[in-house]
């Protein structure tokens, strides 16, 4: 089953204390569709500028992304945003936004892209996601991403779209934001009788945790020994989530789960390179390892404490 | 077997987004006791002052905590301290600390505590830290919590106690400001080249982390509806984490994580209501239960993902 994912396309200007890069390709449409198509077949709508050249363009067709829906202004600029990370990789600070074509990106969806099953709206304006969710024929899932500047700047074209949505991927500081409620537990009933059925929140190096009907999942990130940049990650652990509910065409309560580590697996190879370099070539061996590698992570015997009287104690194992 | 705990006792004032307490019973003593007393045998050594009273001692002795080893100074004051919580509850700012009777406080430990086979350094002074150790007659495992106030102004004091502990037991800043590396993994291999050969990286609401030979185990926090105070969460896992080691006196990988679980489980009791009230009347259901909630929690299948050719999927269960 595919995906269409929709979203931004952009030059990214970054800078952490272990490196700096210029204009790198970027964007949420970007990280999503590199992450989503080692699971499934991407199609990508977007738009860019005349400086979108034949070398960003390799990049979408080596993983065998669909970019006829990326929209072209051949007179124009490609989205471009510069920001700055302290050693503090959850907290980003930008430096220049410059929207160029993307400020007037007036998504229009082809017969194909409109009978796509899978449908992933990236972090853009609420009023565009729910009219692409509106182009479409019938998905099967839809899941969306959006952030503190539409929560307090769109309130209502974004609960308009949350009505129309599966599936909300935010993170800690949003979620409460969209809820107005500071408890986490909370916070993800407010926001789940909002409309989305399932509430995914990334966390950063924290990991990630979901509500979904009556249970919680929650998963650590890896600890990794180099990161260097963590943008787009966000993005990457969407499309390989979303990648893998599109591939296994499985909704049970377990999916979900194996999809939240599929998308961890896939924020993790992001966050060791600058940019989109190590999305763009990695094997099903790397990623099965690294599934594993969550796997150990989290990994511990059940067992039952009894201490029945002092100072005896006794240990029951269970499985 | 029995564990020593050696830390402080004291009053603290409180106020979280959630409420408002004066005077209520805390320290790192009184804490990491109360969860360890549900595990093994309790000694606890600190100081107090004529402000201690019958009502105070009453919490340790319902917990069967042995608190003969508490100096009692009856013109002197009980260490007292007040602190405000924002809606971050991982952020605590401090109003007041008077240390009182705790500023001149010696440890002298007696003949059965200095041949008590756990101990727990908890957040002190490390020069009464090393010396507690010292008096020690040959102690199976001795853990030690500290903070940014002792790696800032007492790094070399700190250093050299723990070149003589096993288990350090600190938060992220701390670990990060320890080693002076920003990285956790990094951070975690200079820090268990001082001494410790294990060392758990306490994350409030995001749970724990532990470094411990070549493995690396972690927890996310349990998401709880209804948290009102995070004061002795950390002193609360230190006891149960410890507590559970020194009942079953298995240090394996696997009883590590186990321990981490159940200190995790304390914490989570403890920051329910304010001050250690929870903690005081638990039962062994009651952690049981939560302790299979954390399995739970981060339960997910294992599963291979192989993608042949494009569009075919096909996903492997393994386990």
């Amino acid at each position: 089953m595919s995906i269409l994912v929709v979203g931004s396309v952009a030059f990214d200007s970054i800078e952490t204390p272990f490196g700096k890069r210029e204009r790198i390709l970027g964007g949420s449409a970007t990280y999503s569709s590199l992450a989503a198509s080692y699971f499934t077949e991407v199609k990508v709508v977007a738009v860019v500028g005349g400086d979108f050249g034949r070398e960003e363009e390799a990049v979408f067709i080596e993983r065998e992304i669909d970019i006829s829906g990326v929209e072209r202004i051949p007179d124009g600029k490609t989205f471009s945003y510069s920001g700055v990370y302290g050693y503090d990789l959850n907290d980003r600070q930008t430096r220049a936004t410059e929207l160029n074509v993307f400020a007037h990106f007036q998504p229009r969806l082809d017969g194909a892209a409109r009978r796509t099953p899978y449908l992933f709206l990236g972090n853009i304006d609420p009023v565009l996601q729910l009219d692409v969710k509106r182009q479409m024929a019938n998905p099967r899932l839809v899941a969306l991403d959006t952030m503190n500047y539409w929560i307090e700047g769109a309130r209502q074209a974004l609960q308009r779209v949350l009505r129309e949505i599966d599936i909300l991927i935010i993170n800690d500081a949003e979620a409460r934001e969209l809820a107005e409620e500071p408890n986490l537990v909370k916070a993800a009933q407010r926001i789940r009788q909002m409309g989305p059925k399932t509430l995914i929140i990334k966390r950063g190096e924290y990991g990630a945790i979901m509500f979904d009907r009556d249970t919680i999942f929650a998963i650590p990130g890896l600890p990794l020994e180099n990161v260097f940049d963590p943008t787009g990650a966000g993005d990457a652990f969407a499309g390989g989530f979303l990648g893998y509910l599109a591939a296994t065409h499985n909704f049970s309560s377990a999916a979900l789960r194996q999809a939240v580590i599929y998308g961890s697996v896939m924020a993790s190879f992001t966050v060791e390179e600058f940019g989109c370099d190590q999305l763009r070539r990695l094997s099903y061996e790397d990623i099965n390892a690294r599934f594993r590698e969550f796997k150990r992570l989290v990994h511990f015997d059940d067992i039952e404490f009894i201490r029945s009287d002092h100072p005896a104690a006794s240990v029951t194992r269970t499985g």
